[in-house]
């Protein structure tokens, strides 16, 4: 077995087809060049190469970890998944936390690709350094649930990554569900999974905390780490906002910023913000507040309705789902969303994305491109729609493709809130711009988390590291998003929650890795892998097709200005952001040059 | 009123937001640059501007004529609809025979432009130079058929254009019924009408034959076309292929030829083609044979399967339906053909798109991409997923998205043979290569009438104007393309039908031309009117994003070589063919020049 305390690591792949499990170690110098999670997954499926369906045999699926994961670090316990978008025909890499990264990093793993498609339906179950497939038959038409409830009936003290009848239907935003709460989200990957015919991957393994290379400098920084978790404004346990009203304490922030996305964007506040909003859950629905493995920051919630039609026990909802399913479709009754957020997570589906097929819906409904459709914060049908697009039934069919696929069944493109094809998350364009370049230039599709520029437009006086920027200037947003986004794609590397930037400096992360991996990772090179990442999975969207062309926002918001006072008559200079941005980037015409690729050592 | 009897033209522009009506002359300038039908309705489109959603009120449907339309030539009276495609988002013309177009041209109009969206469901009732909207409420919902019989059962003895349900529900491939039996089928400009509201267009005049500014040039030309039409093989009434077998004599004469596309072109033959050829209709289910205003040729068919889940009694099937619903989808069954064809002409779609749907879903069901999926072959499934799709119910609201759109849904965009989303038509350009240069370069999407190489590459020896090409070689079938692509703009400006192209050259159009308009058109300005006409469409295309990179082939076509004898290990050499074009029509990129808009007077 590989020393779990060090950095050297063993992944299995796992043909499908032919039911073979291969294991092999990863190379030392490819490690250091992509270090884990994100970046590892990434050149897997670059490597793969470009031209394949993502939903076809071609395809391949990573689950990955890094350095840190199962460590004692805290936020550690990231995982990666990683293949080509169903949704966006992109790369993507998307992330949820709990303990299955750890449990597997215990188990003996650092990475699984799954090759191929299972004639019948499979799980995966790993213990001992061992992968074995079998038979996942009688789980087939499961709802997530179920699916995890079942198997750890019969396994035991497990872990459990499932899809839900959205993933078995290539719901083109299915997810893939981590031990039925924490979800990895966007893109699809659960469609992968789920034309792979892979129901579930499994895993067991007793608590083995992975040990650093230098265990000096690891002790020093894992304390300076975790010291700075629990006294920043944003992270403090019990007394910052992620910890006392999770997530959902934007609610209030972003609106009251003119920037919460309202009736598909049509409105830039919500006037029932209030009754949806972090504070507002704290005080009626919020029923415990769970934590991923070794955080003391626990923001996630665990939510509960006794009674009446909205009766549910669940984990979250999150901001992002709250706004989806709230603000973005003009619905502001909490309950209903915690109901449906628990739902989804049966379903297996992205919230986000189904936030905003239903405000696409309506809105085709509003401008009569939908019969029989459905209007705008009607709880009820958006839990009949949710059903049918997790079926595929009847206007399903539509809704399954997505924000951009449905609006282009409709017959109106411009009714899409999405960027290459996947829909918006909670922010508004045009109230702060540099998420507005961060959605035009996500490798991924609109994204936040590629790059989180409101820890500077919005959070910057309660965040030590970082300086308040003007939200409504457009100036210095490029500069600042390009060290997000290559910052950031090592943070999904290592992978550590993307919450640590709340409180850790860029130093931190670098000190982190080279305690764990024994190389000397500086804050430069960190930020060189990061590009590299960033520049890799943009090469491979250029190899796609993906051009400069692709680097747009919906016209909402560049042409729209908003009337409500926070961000009133402002627009998303989207065009003068990015033309520093590419200069920063030094692509043409979106394009990573070969120059930049040989400079970054990618090729 | 205009002068029926000279090329000075006038049409109505239908504002439906507003129910206004205008009525306006065309400049003679204009009308001289862009003739009529196609090229006017083009040049509408594009002067609307091309940043228009096609299901928008900002999108315009162009129904027009052409010179020739109502005048004693043969084959003469043709439909064109024009507007921004909703299944390619290109540029869109399609035409339909029958005595519609005449008619109009009676009533006093050239052409109609209808603007914006009604509220309520409206159709156009159109005499004595005069354009009345009325209301249509009790008409919507109904099936093309009925809809045809009420408007005549009300208004006497009309001609009626109307859409099915199709179009109301915004499928895609949608398309105008032409007094019930005859189809403005590609590109879903039926989508565009029911978009509209408009459920249907009628027309009542008296016959009133247009006449010509040069009377003696007119008597001899349209007798030389005339006595061409009825001397040419293929045409020559009773005795021409077209004549006595309809299209549908192409089944026996494309399979033989390895060349018909069959089982979604997995194969290049069918081996049923013998029961559902042209030849096998005569001999069966055909009872008699309708014409057009004023043509001997008479290629229409009137079938009729008396008994039987099969009865119904309807015009057609074409070969191109034949070769859709048949060959391309595994089904050797006539009558099922004819019960389908005459099915989708009541609810209104475009039966090759269809058929190619219907194909996709066959391969997905094959690939295991389809859940409940459908049998290669399966009548009675086809049905019932036909009226699906009509309906958009269930996967129908795959299927109304048309080839590609369905495709991207199940998650295989290899499986849809189509270029620019639109589905191709019954020739495999494997075996017949210039039409693999067609359908990647028309400007509406996989189409073989904006030039129809076949005349040259299968037919070469009936056509007296013609020579027989070898159909493998792909030397030579740039420059043939070009020329016919120009040739037939012309021809679907004048609006002549294309059938015409067996039995006449080049200036027996020049010379119907000059005569009817008096003005002095020469072969060579023919031609540059027509280069001008295929110019601006892609010009058109061009400024909504469409380069050389749209004009592709199904990778199928490129890639995999028949095994079938004929074309045996044939593969499409669209790349070589293209260069030679592209340099032909000195584009670059497949974009048109700056300079060559200024040279062809479009800009």
């Amino acid at each position: 077995m590989t020393d779990a305390g060090g950095y050297a690591n063993r992944i299995a792949k796992v043909d499908l087809t032919k039911r073979q499990v291969l294991y092999e170690e990863i190379d030392d110098k490819l490690a250091r060049k992509y270090i884990g999670g994100r970046g590892l997954g990434v050149k897997y499926v670059f490597d793969n190469g470009t031209d394949v369906e993502p939903l076809s045999e071609a395809n391949i699926l990573c689950l990955m970890i890094g350095p840190l994961t199962g460590s004692d670090a805290s936020l550690n316990c990231r995982l990666a998944s990683v293949t080509k978008s169903p949704l966006t025909g992109t790369i993507v890499d998307s992330h949820s936390g709990g303990y299955f990264g750890s449990t597997l990093k215990w188990a003996g793993f650092d990475g699984l690709i799954f090759e191929g498609q299972s004639e019948k339906p499979l799980y995966a179950y790993i213990e001992n350094e061992k992968l074995e497939l079998r038979d996942a038959s009688d789980l087939w038409g499961k709802g997530v649930f179920e699916t995890t409830d079942t198997l750890r009936d019969r396994l035991g003290n497990v872990n459990v990554l499932s899809i839900g009848i959205a993933g078995e239907n290539l719901v083109k935003f299915a997810n893939i569900m981590n031990d039925a709460g924490r979800a990895n989200g966007r893109g699809g990957t659960g469609a992968v999974m789920g034309f792979k015919k892979l129901k579930a991957v499994v895993v067991k393994a007793k608590m083995n905390r992975v040990k650093p290379k230098n265990r000096d400098l690891w002790a020093k920084a894992r304390k300076e780490a975790l010291d700075k978790v629990m006294t920043a404004p944003v992270t403090e346990p019990g007394e910052g906002g992620l910890s006392e009203h999770g997530t959902a304490v934007c609610v209030n922030e972003i609106n009251e910023r003119g920037s919460l996305p309202t009736r598909n964007s049509q409105f830039t506040m919500f006037d029932k913000a209030e009754d949806i909003s972090g504070e507002t859950m704290t005080d009626t629905i919020l029923i415990d507040r769970p934590a991923c493995d070794l955080c003391p920051v626990a923001c996630k919630r665990l939510t509960e309705v006794k009674d009446g039609k909205w009766a549910y026990r669940g984990e979250g909802p999150e901001y992002e789902t709250i706004w989806a399913l709230g603000a973005n479709c003009g619905n502001g009754d909490l309950k209903a969303i915690g109901y449906m957020n628990d739902l989804l997570n049966d379903l297996g589906m992205d919230t986000i994305e189904m936030g905003d097929v239903l405000a696409v819906a309506m809105e085709a409904s509003q401008r009569d491109l939908l019969k029989d459709g459905i209007e705008w914060g009607d709880a009820d049908k958006m839990v009949e729609l949710i059903k049918k697009t997790a079926k595929r039934e009847d206007v399903g069919w539509a809704l399954a493709e997505g924000t951009l696929g449905a609006a282009k069944i409709f017959g109106n493109t411009g009714i899409a809130m999405a960027v290459k094809g996947m829909g918006i998350p909670a922010y508004d364009p045009r109230g702060i711009k540099g998420m507005g370049l961060g959605f035009a230039t996500s490798n991924r599709g609109a994204c936040h988390l590629r790059g989180y520029t409101p820890t500077y437009e919005v959070f910057g006086e309660d965040v030590p590291h970082a300086e308040l920027m003007d939200r409504l200037a457009w100036q210095g947003k490029a500069e600042l998003l390009k060290f997000l986004q290559d910052w950031f794609a090592f943070v999904d590397s290592l992978n550590v929650c993307v919450f640590s930037t709340f409180a850790w400096p860029t130093e931190v992360y670098a000190k982190l890795a080279s305690a764990m991996t024994g190389w000397d990772i500086s804050v430069e090179e960190m930020l060189r892998i990061g590009e590299r990442i960033y520049n890799l999975e943009r090469h491979y969207n250029n190899l796609c097709g993906f051009t400069a062309k692709d680097d747009q926002l919906p016209k909402r918001f560049l042409e729209e200005p908003p009337t409500e006072k926070p961000s009133k008559g402002s627009l998303c200079e989207l065009d003068k952001m990015l033309e520093e941005y590419y200069k920063l980037r030094d692509w043409e015409n979106g394009i990573v040059k070969e120059e930049k690729l040989k400079e970054l050592e990618i090729i």
